[in-house]
C-alpha cells in the first residue's frame, strides 16, 4: 500500500448503513450533518440538491444548504497578490439557486427544528432503485404533543427541471392546531468553509444572482434572477397543494429573500395532512423572461396534475433502465455492494446530459472546487458511461465541443498560433485555475479528452459524433503538442515536452513527464487515425473540416513524425520509466519521519518542499501503464509499480482506483483488493475527510474500473472486449455488464466459472483470456475459471 | 548585445540635462512629470521624498506624491485565489507619511499650479554636491502680474529626521496682495498605477496609517499616526517662519486630512518674501507618544534656530565627505559622467544607515515593489559601499541580523528543523513574495547575504561585526543548504540541490541551478573559514555562538563534505556550464519572430511559455563567473558568455552591469562599453520605461562595478586589491577610489598610464596586473598602460 496506509488503517466508522440498494441513517448526528447532506444528495444532471432537511437544522456550521444548476456559473474576477501574463482572470462558480425544499411545521407555538426539537424513530433512506429520499420521525413538543412527520423527495430523472417533495404530518396523540410553512428561499448561506483548503469551494447565492422579479401567492412562489455580469436568467418557481385538511387560514410570506405560504390548520389525531410541493428551475438568456415563466408554469401544472406518486413511478422506471446496463453485484460483502451502487447511482445522478454541461469533480453534491469540471470526467468517469450508458458519454464529450472556442481562445492567450487548449478547471470553458504550476501546466488535459473520444469511438463506432464534433476536437487539441514540444537534437531528434506537470501534482513543471508524453503520443495517433478514416470513408466531411481548420498536410506529417519519435523516459539501470527527466535524481521523501497527521502533504508542506522530493500525490507513470496497457509489457509495469507504489501517498482520490486496476493486472491480488476497498467507500466512509464539500466523482467512477477493468480484466483488444477475470479471494461471486457496439454482455464471475450472457443486442464476439468467444442471444457461455485465476 | 538590443537602439531622448554634478530640467513636461519626480527624489536613508512640486501639479495621473520612511511598513494580508501551505501571508508595504512639502501661493484670486498656470524661465536642478533641489520660475497671472517663485529643499544627511524647504516669492511688476498656504497633508493619493504589472507598488497613506492626534496652530502642524495593526507610531510635524513681510492675516487650516496655515500678505515689488519650512518625522512604539512629541519639537526648534542656510552648508560638507571616497570621474563624456554620479548620489541617499533598515529595490524614490528589499542589496549595492563607504555596508548587513529571527521563523515554515532562510522580498523580515516560483524558490538569497559578509570582511577585517552578527548569520543560513540539498548517489555522491530558481527568473524551479550551487559552495566555505578563524582567535565568542545555536561539530563536517562535493553542472560537448540540469535540453526562444514590443517577455507571455525555452531575463551562470571569478578559468568564462549572451534579454535591470564586468574581463571591450552605457543611464533615460515608479538601485550601483571591477579590473587576490585597468576607447581618462582596510587608493587611468595614489590611511600593498605594488602616503605610483590594455 502507499504511504498513507497508516492513516487509512484507522478504524473507519461505518457512518451510513443501508441495504444493497440504498443508504440510510437511524439517527441525526450534528457532528456529521454536512457529510450526510452530501451522501443524501439528489440530482438529475441539471438540478442537484444537497440532502438537507426541509426544516433546516440547528447550529452552525452544521449545514451547507445548496441547490445547484449544472453548467451555470458566475464569473468572479481573480485578484492575484502578484499577477502575471495570461493568468486565469476569472473563476467560474457554479450557480446556487433558491432553495425550494424549505418546509417547516409548527404546533403548540413551537417550530420543529432537527437537532434541537425532541425526536423519536428518526430514519432517513436514499434508495438507488427508486431514486427517492424518504425520512420519517416523530416530533414531541414540550407539552408532549406528538407529530409524525414523513417526507419523500425526488429530483426527476425524466424531467430535468423538476424537484418534488411529499411532506406529511400526522397528529399522533392530539387534536389541535398546527402550521406548515412552505418557502422558496433565495437568501440561504453556504455554510462555513476552510479558507485555506484549496479543495474547498466558496459559494454565495446573493453574490451570484441579481433579483429581477419575485412573486408570491397562496401555494405558489417564484423568482426571476439574472446571473451577475451575464445575460443568463433563471426562473425558480414552486407550487404546492395541501391534502387531508382545509387550512383555517393561510398567509402569503414575503420576507427578505424568502417567498412562501404559511398554512394554519386543525389536525385530527391519526389523520395525515400532506403537502405536495413541486419546484422547477429553468434558465435562458435576457429577453426570454416570458418563455421561462410559461415553461415553469407548464412544468408545475403538469406535475401537479400527475401528482407525486406518478413521478415516483417513472423515476423508478428510469433507474431500472439505468441499472439494467450499469449494475455491478458483489456477493458476500454488503458494504462493498452498497459502496459500488452508491457510487454508480451518484455518478449517473450528477452527470450533465444536455451536451452543454459536464460532471463536476464533486458532481452536483456540494460546493467543493466551485463546481468545476476537470480531466476527471474523461479519464475516470466517461469509461463507465461508454460501457454502461454511452449516450451520456456522448453528451459529456459534446460538452467539450461546446467549449472548443474557449479552448481556442486559451491557446492564443498561451501564445499558440494554432489549436485549442482545454482549461485545467472550468465550467464555461475559460481557464479557472489560479495556481498554474498544478493547473495550466497540466497540458495532459488535451490528451485526456482525446483518450475519451477514442475510447467512445472504439466502443460505439459513432462516426456521426466524430464527424460533427470529435475530429475537430481531436485535431485542434493535437496542434498544441506541436507548439509545446520540439524535436530535441540533444536526444537524437526525439520529440520532447518541457515545463509541464503530470497527473501527480507533487512534482511540478518538469521536462518530459512520462505520462504526458505517452498520452500525447496516443493523442497524435488517434488524431491521425481519425484523419485517415474520414479521408477514406467520409471525404466530404474530411474536406470540410480541413478547410474550416486550415489544416495542412504538413501538419499531419509533423504529427506523425512527433508520435513516431516521442521521447518516453526510460532508466536502464532501474529498468523503469522515470516520472520525468529529473525525478530519479531527487531524494526520496522521508516517510519514516512524517507524522500521520501531516497527510495530505499539500496541507502541511510548502509546494517547494514537496516538489524537490520523490513523492507522489497520485499515480502518474502507473496511470499511463493502465490507460495505455497494450503499449507496455508486464515486466516493465511490474518494475514501475514496485518503484512508485512505496512513494505514493494517494493524497488524491484519483489514485487508488487506478492503482487497483494495475495491481489486478500484475497479479497483486491483495493489494488490488485493498486499493479497491480504499476507493469504493471513499465517500461513504469519508476517508479523505472532506466529503462534506461534495462527493469525489472520479474516485466513485474509478471503483467501477477496479471491478470491470481490474477484477474483470476487461481490455479492448483487436477491436473487441477481452475479459480476463479473477475472483477476489473473499467473494463468492460478482457480476457486471459491458455494452459494446449494439450489444450488451453480462459477465458473472464465481469461484469456478465465468458466465457470459448477452442481455441486449445481437451476436457479439468477445474474448476470454485472449481466446475468442462468440456470444449469441439466449445462449450464455460458461468458461471455467482456473485455480490460478483466483486471488491468493 | 542581448536580445533586447533592438528595443534599446531606439533613440533615447536625453530627458534630463545637467552638468557634471547635477541633473536639471528647463521645462515642465506633464508627459513625464512622474518620471521627473523619481529623478529629483531626495532622501537620507530614513526619509525619502519624491521630487514633486510643493504646489502639486495639474492633471492626473501626472503625479505620484510620496514621502516614505525607510524600514517602516504596514502588514497587508494576501488573499490568494488558490492558497497553499506556507505561502507568504502578508505583504509589507513601505509607509508613506504626511507630505510636509505642500506649499502654494495665490495672487489675484488665482492659485499657482504647475502645468496649468502660465510660467516663464522655469528651471529645476538637483545638485549632487550640495544635495539641494532648487527650482525657479516666474508665474504670470491672467491680469499680467508676475511673481518669481524660487525654492530650495534638502533632506538632511546630518539629521535623519529633517526635511527643509526654503520657498521665496517676489513680486516682479506690482505691489499688492498675495497668499501663501503651507500644509502637512495626510490624505494625498499614490497616483494611478498599472494593476497588472508585478513590478509596480500600490501604496496608500490612508490605508496604512490610523490618525491618533492632529494639532495645528499658526506656523506649526503635527500629526500622530499609528501604523494599522501594529504598535508603531509616527509623529510628523512642521514648523515654518516667514521673512520679508509681516502677514496681514493668517488662518490656521484644518481641512480633511490637511493641517496648515494660510498667510495673507502685501508684496512690494522686488522685495522677496521667504517661507522657511522644516518638516520632521520620528517613529517609536505605542507608549512613546510624549518622547516623539518632544523629539519632534526639539528637531524643529534646533532647525529653525540654525536656519536653512546652515543646513545647506552641512549638507554639502557631508556630501563632500561622501564624494571623497566614492566619486568616479569619466572624462570626455558628460552624459556618462552625469550618469555615474547620479547613480552613486542616489544610492547613498537611499541606503538605510541605522542597522535596522536597508535599501529598497527602488530606494526611497517611488512606490515600486512596495519598497521591498531584495538580494539586490547584497550582490549589487553593498560592493560599492564596502569599497567606498564601509560603515554603510556594515549597517546594511546589520539589518540582516535584525531580521534573523524572522528568517528562522521562515525556515520553520518551510519545514527546516534548523537554520534561517531569508525572505526573497521583505521589509520587516517575513517572506512577502506572493509568487513563489520566482520568489521563495530563489534560495540563493541566503548565499547572497553570505557573499556580502565575506566581501565586507575581506575589505575591512571587521571581526567585531563577525563576532557580534556575521558568524551567526553565516552559520544559521548555511544550515539551510543541508536541508535543501542531498548527496546524490546518481551523481556519484555529489551534493545536489533541487527545485530552485536562480537569478534568471525566466527559468523556474529547476535542479542544480549552476549559480545557486556555486554560491552555496562559497557560502559553506565562508561559514567554515569564519568558524576556523573564530575558534582559533576568539574562542570565547566561538563557544558562545556554538552554544547559542546548538551547532554541532558534525554539522561543520557535513558543510565541508557538501562544499567539497558540490555538484556544478558542466556540459562536455559544449564546454559550458548548463544553467541547470535541463536547461540545454530546451528549445531556444524564437527571438527572430518576437516583435520588439513583446519585450519585456514577462509582460507578454505566460510564465510557462517562457520557462520552457532557453531564454534569460538576466545573466545567471555569468553572474557566478563574475562574482566567483577566481574559481573559473577564462576559457570557460568565454564559452559561457558566448553561449548565454545571445539568449539573454536583459529584461531585468540587474543584468547589463554585471555582464559588462564579464565582457571587460573577457576583453570584449565594445560589448563591455555598450552594456555600461545601458546601465549607467538606465534611469536617467528611462530605458525600462518604469522609472516613474522608482529608481533601479541595483542597476545604479551595478554601474559602479562596471567601472571599478570591469574597466578597472579590480579583484581581491591574495588578500589585496589587484587592478587590471584598461581605457574604454572613447575616453581620455577616468578615475575612481577604493577603500581597503584602513586606506584608500585613488586610481586614475589615462591613455598612457595608471596613477595609484593613497588618499587616506597608511601604506597599502596592492597589485597591478598581478604584480605587487606598494603604495605609501604622498607617493603616487605611475604604471604605464600597454597598448594591448586599451579597448579596440
Amino acid at each position: 500500500m502507499g504511504k498513507k496506509s497508516n492513516k487509512n488503517k484507522e478504524n473507519h466508522m461505518l457512518y451510513f448503513g443501508g441495504k444493497d440498494w440504498g443508504v440510510h441513517e437511524e439517527a441525526l448526528d450534528l457532528g456529521r450533518s454536512t457529510l450526510a447532506e452530501t451522501i443524501f444528495a439528489q440530482a438529475n444532471g441539471y438540478i442537484g440538491t444537497r440532502g438537507t432537511h426541509e426544516e433546516g437544522i440547528t447550529g452552525n456550521p452544521t449545514s451547507t444548504e445548496g441547490t445547484y444548476l449544472n453548467g451555470l456559473f458566475v464569473r468572479d474576477p481573480y485578484n492575484y497578490p502578484e499577477n502575471a501574463h495570461a493568468f486565469a482572470t476569472h473563476n467560474n462558480k457554479i450557480i446556487q439557486v433558491p432553495n425550494g425544499k424549505a418546509i417547516c411545521v409548527s404546533a403548540d407555538s413551537e417550530t420543529f427544528l432537527p437537532g434541537e426539537s425532541v425526536m423519536e424513530d428518526y430514519s432517513r433512506h436514499l434508495d438507488f432503485q427508486t431514486g427517492l429520499m424518504e425520512r420519517s420521525l416523530i416530533w414531541s413538543t414540550t407539552s408532549g404533543k406528538r407529530l409524525k412527520i414523513a417526507s419523500r423527495r425526488l429530483v426527476s430523472l425524466n424531467n430535468l427541471h423538476l424537484l418534488a417533495i411529499e411532506y406529511q404530518i400526522t397528529a399522533e396523540n392530539f387534536d389541535g392546531g398546527a402550521q406548515i410553512e412552505s418557502c422558496l428561499d433565495a437568501a440561504y448561506g453556504a455554510g462555513e468553509v476552510d479558507p485555506d483548503d484549496p479543495r474547498v469551494g466558496h459559494l454565495s447565492i446573493t453574490k451570484s444572482l441579481v433579483k429581477k422579479e419575485e412573486k408570491a401567492e397562496e401555494g405558489a412562489s417564484s423568482y426571476l434572477h439574472q446571473i451577475k455580469d451575464s445575460d443568463v436568467i433563471i426562473r425558480s418557481a414552486t407550487s404546492e397543494t395541501l391534502q387531508g385538511t382545509t387550512p383555517v387560514r393561510s398567509h402569503v410570506l414575503k420576507e427578505k429573500g424568502r417567498l412562501g405560504t404559511r398554512y394554519e390548520m386543525t389536525l385530527k389525531q391519526g389523520q395525515p395532512v400532506t403537502l405536495t410541493k413541486f419546484i422547477t428551475y429553468h434558465h435562458g438568456v435576457a429577453g426570454e423572461e416570458d418563455t421561462l415563466a410559461s415553461r415553469a408554469a407548464d412544468t408545475l401544472k403538469a406535475a401537479q396534475k400527475t401528482g407525486f406518486a406518478h413521478h415516483a413511478v417513472t423515476q423508478q422506471q428510469k433507474l431500472a433502465e439505468f441499472w439494467s446496463g450499469a449494475d455491478v453485484t458483489i456477493d458476500g460483502d454488503p458494504q462493498l455492494q452498497q459502496g459500488i451502487r452508491f457510487n454508480l447511482f451518484h455518478i449517473y445522478q450528477s452527470a450533465g446530459k444536455d451536451g452543454r454541461s459536464n460532471i463536476g469533480a464533486k458532481g452536483l453534491t456540494g460546493p467543493g472546487y466551485d463546481g468545476h469540471y476537470f480531466w476527471d470526467t474523461e479519464i475516470y468517469i466517461i469509461p463507465f458511461f461508454v460501457y454502461s450508458y454511452p449516450e451520456v458519454a456522448r453528451s459529456l464529450l459534446e460538452y467539450r465541443y461546446s467549449i472548443l472556442d474557449k479552448a481556442r481562445e486559451r491557446a492564443r492567450q498561451m501564445s499558440y498560433a494554432k489549436g485549442a487548449l482545454f482549461a485545467w478547471r472550468t465550467i464555461g470553458g475559460e481557464e479557472c485555475s489560479a495556481f498554474f504550476p498544478a493547473g495550466t501546466a497540466q497540458y495532459h488535459i488535451n490528451a485526456a479528452v482525446a483518450y475519451a473520444i477514442r475510447q467512445y469511438l472504439q466502443a460505439t463506432q459513432d462516426w456521426d459524433f466524430i464527424g460533427k464534433f470529435g475530429a475537430e476536437i481531436l485535431w485542434e487539441t493535437a496542434r498544441i503538442w506541436m507548439g509545446l514540444g520540439h524535436f530535441n537534437p540533444r536526444k537524437g531528434g526525439q520529440f520532447c515536452i518541457h515545463a509541464v506537470t503530470g497527473p501527480d501534482e507533487y512534482t511540478a513543471m518538469v521536462d518530459n513527464n512520462f505520462y504526458t508524453n505517452a498520452m500525447a503520443r496516443q493523442h497524435l495517433r488517434t488524431a491521425l487515425e481519425v484523419a485517415v478514416h474520414l479521408k477514406k470513408h467520409d471525404r466530404k466531411c474530411y474536406d470540410a473540416l480541413v478547410e474550416k481548420l486550415c489544416l495542412e498536410e504538413s501538419e499531419l506529417a509533423l504529427w506523425k513524425k512527433a508520435e513516431e519519435n516521442m521521447y518516453l523516459p526510460y532508466d536502464k539501470e532501474l529498468g523503469i520509466n522515470p516520472q520525468d527527466d529529473t525525478f530519479l535524481d531527487k531524494p526520496r521523501w522521508d516517510f519514516e519521519n512524517t507524522p500521520t497527521e501531516n497527510y495530505p502533504l499539500l496541507l502541511h508542506y510548502h509546494p517547494l518542499v514537496i516538489y524537490r522530493h520523490q513523492v507522489l500525490k497520485q499515480i502518474d507513470v502507473m496511470l499511463a501503464m493502465v490507460l495505455l496497457g497494450e503499449q507496455f509489457d508486464a515486466d516493465l509495469k511490474r518494475r514501475n509499480f514496485e518503484y512508485y507504489d512505496p512513494i505514493t501517498t494517494h493524497d488524491s482520490t484519483l489514485s487508488t482506483s487506478m492503482n487497483s486496476v494495475a495491481c489486478s493486472e500484475l497479479g497483486l491480488y491483495d493489494k488490488a483488493y485493498q486499493y479497491f476497498e480504499e476507493s469504493v467507500r471513499m465517500d461513504l466512509d469519508n476517508r479523505h475527510r472532506n466529503t462534506e464539500y461534495g462527493l469525489h466523482t472520479a474516485c466513485m467512477a474509478g471503483s467501477w474500473m477496479t471491478v470491470v477493468l481490474g477484477f474483470g480484466g476487461m481490455q479492448i483488444r483487436d477491436d473487441k472486449p477481452n475479459f480476463n477475470p479473477y475472483l477476489p479471494g473473499k467473494w463468492p461471486s460478482y457480476s457486471f455488464s459491458v455494452r459494446f457496439r449494439e450489444s450488451r454482455v453480462h459477465v458473472a464471475v464465481s469461484s469456478k466459472e465465468v458466465v457470459y450472457t448477452l442481455t441486449d443486442g445481437g451476436a457479439l464476439e468477445i474474448a476470454h483470456g485472449g481466446k475468442p468467444l462468440k456470444l449469441a442471444p439466449g445462449k450464455p457461455v460458461t468458461v471455467p475459471l482456473a485455480a490460478t485465476e483466483h486471488a491468493a
